[in-house]
């Protein structure tokens, strides 16, 4: 489901038309890159990008971009870089938690198995860094790198909690900002570093994508909680079945019973519904009402984000750019 | 087993003193930049150090920047870069043989799970590029990350070939170049591009480590047939069993008889000594006496490492280079 493609709001039709071009430009960049004489390389990048995605990333860098009055293509390259990198946290990511699904159908994993994907996943940190080394401009290059280190550290961080009951929010915030909301940073900040006198908006811009990062999370953790199965494109409650805890759970295990704490015990060990079924953890976090205070805060996260834009030069972008927190709030998948 | 600790040749004194306080440096430096706010990077990057490592490519890099009269600090840097890259590869590399053991204790895997070692090794390629960026040459930055492209590419075509007895030799030297040989080159090629005047001797030095690599990776294949279990550290014919074809068997099989080819697919399919047996492959080779011409190729290699250094100013470095490909020709693991 392409981020682009799902905006029907007239309002923002003609802020759209004005990275539609650029953000096709993209696709072509991602499969073009994807071609190697190694023949696996290519293959599983097809794959992997057959499955499509929201492009959520470059569609926010080509936006901030236009804000900004960037004439160039950098951020066509920049934008291949980032869908890159977070595919590459992707595929690893669901070789670490044995995802058998993603966006619907078999993970790369369970299509390449674990050998290929790990390769694969290497493959494209290091030609996403390549693309961005053929800029040549020393300091995204630095920004793009420290961002898959700080990630690379959160998804440590967050095997280290992964079947934990004891994880406090303020690792689950941790491991969040480090995993998604970062390269939300780097790629609203990416902008500011390429446009010409656009370094004034860069910390600005850096805080947009950290807020608009962090209420995408949210929101993700959310969905596996409400989502419809056939929407998600996986079972709900994945994240449980994994070991991991999020918002919703989190902000019900202080008040929750010693039978439904032993409840979500029992799931974060066996690692499936047996003892328990899906319906009475969610039957436990609707006794508690946290899936809408999560959502409050996702919600709040997202007011916040479109704040920062406040100084910004007024146009369509910036219409855009505003529109992309409430796009996530409401997204289904 | 270090490289510097293993050299007792008179002659070669002199020019080990010349680097030993560096090497010494790039020790520490490996221990120092593997530290982490993320306590699961510390312990495996601790874990894996203590492995310890022949510490080959720093030594290299040391001798050729020794030669080409390089003052500063930036060889300890890029020494500690190069054993970062080249240990992330071991450890992804050895997620996807599954192997147990490596340097005779279990591998990063076996003691911390594929999941952590994966992360762990994207840790150590981002923190490599990262040490680099904080240097921020450009042209070593391309020479590294094309490198990491290129052994990433390797070892995807190693796992395509796994298992074939369809191998050709010039698919074998292909993945010998991407895995090992290229790796050797950057190490030897960097001085060059840092020391001051040194661009000229670029091209040379970057032949002798691709040279020197080859020959390091053919005695390498060689040694897993050759050595001694105990010296190895590992079961010899660790290769084969993983279904890997190297050069002593790949070089037996165009005048193999029937039976010895189905002994070696019979292996290469069930990925154990059983219904052959390791002596029986041993014998095989001996019969055909492949490992001498292996041996031979690897001097020929080496020989021809040093030839390309002719030009190069003679002094204790230069000695040192020459040792070089005779130590590793030399050693027994």
């Amino acid at each position: 489901m392409h981020f682009a493609t799902r905006t029907r709001s007239p309002r923002l039709e003609k802020a759209f038309e004005l990275i539609l071009p650029k953000l096709e430009k993209v696709e072509e960049s991602l499969a073009l890159h994807l071609q190697s004489p190694v023949k696996t390389v290519s293959q599983v990048g097809d794959y992997v990008l057959e499955a499509g995605g929201k492009r959520i990333r470059p569609a926010l860098l080509l936006m901030a971009s236009n804000l900004l009055g960037y004439r160039g293509e950098l951020d066509i390259l920049y934008g291949t870089v980032l869908e890159y990198i977070h595919t590459a946290t992707l595929v690893h990511d669901d070789v670490i938690d044995e995802a058998g699904i993603r966006r619907g159908r078999p993970s790369a994993n369970s299509a390449w198995g674990n050998s290929r994907t790990v390769l694969f996943g290497d493959y494209l940190y290091t030609k996403a860094l390549k693309l961005a080394l053929d800029a040549g401009d020393l300091r995204v290059l630095r920004v793009l790198n420290d961002t898959i280190l700080c990630m690379t550290e959160g998804e440590i961080l967050a095997l280290e909690s992964e079947g934990s009951i004891d994880l406090t929010p303020d690792v689950y915030f941790e491991i969040l900002r480090r995993k998604t909301a970062m390269l939300f940073a780097a790629t609203c900040e990416i902008p500011a570093l390429i446009a010409p006198g656009g370094s004034r908006w860069a910390e600005r811009l850096r805080e947009y994508g950290l807020l608009v990062g962090t209420s995408f999370q949210l929101i993700d953790d959310l969905l596996d909680y409400t989502a419809e199965e056939e929407v998600l494109g996986k079972p709900v409650l994945s994240d449980l079945k994994e070991g991991k805890l999020t918002l919703p759970l989190l902000l019900a295990l202080p008040a929750a019973t010693p039978v439904e704490r032993k409840a979500v015990e029992t799931v974060l060990r066996e690692r499936e519904f047996r003892t328990v079924t899906r319906s009475q953890i969610l039957d436990l976090v609707d006794r508690h009402g946290t899936p809408a205070r999560a959502r409050k805060l996702a919600e709040e996260t997202a007011e916040r984000a479109k704040e920062a834009l406040a100084p910004l030069p007024d146009g369509d972008a910036k219409e855009a750019l505003l529109y992309a927190p409430d796009f996530i709030l409401n997204r289904v998948l």
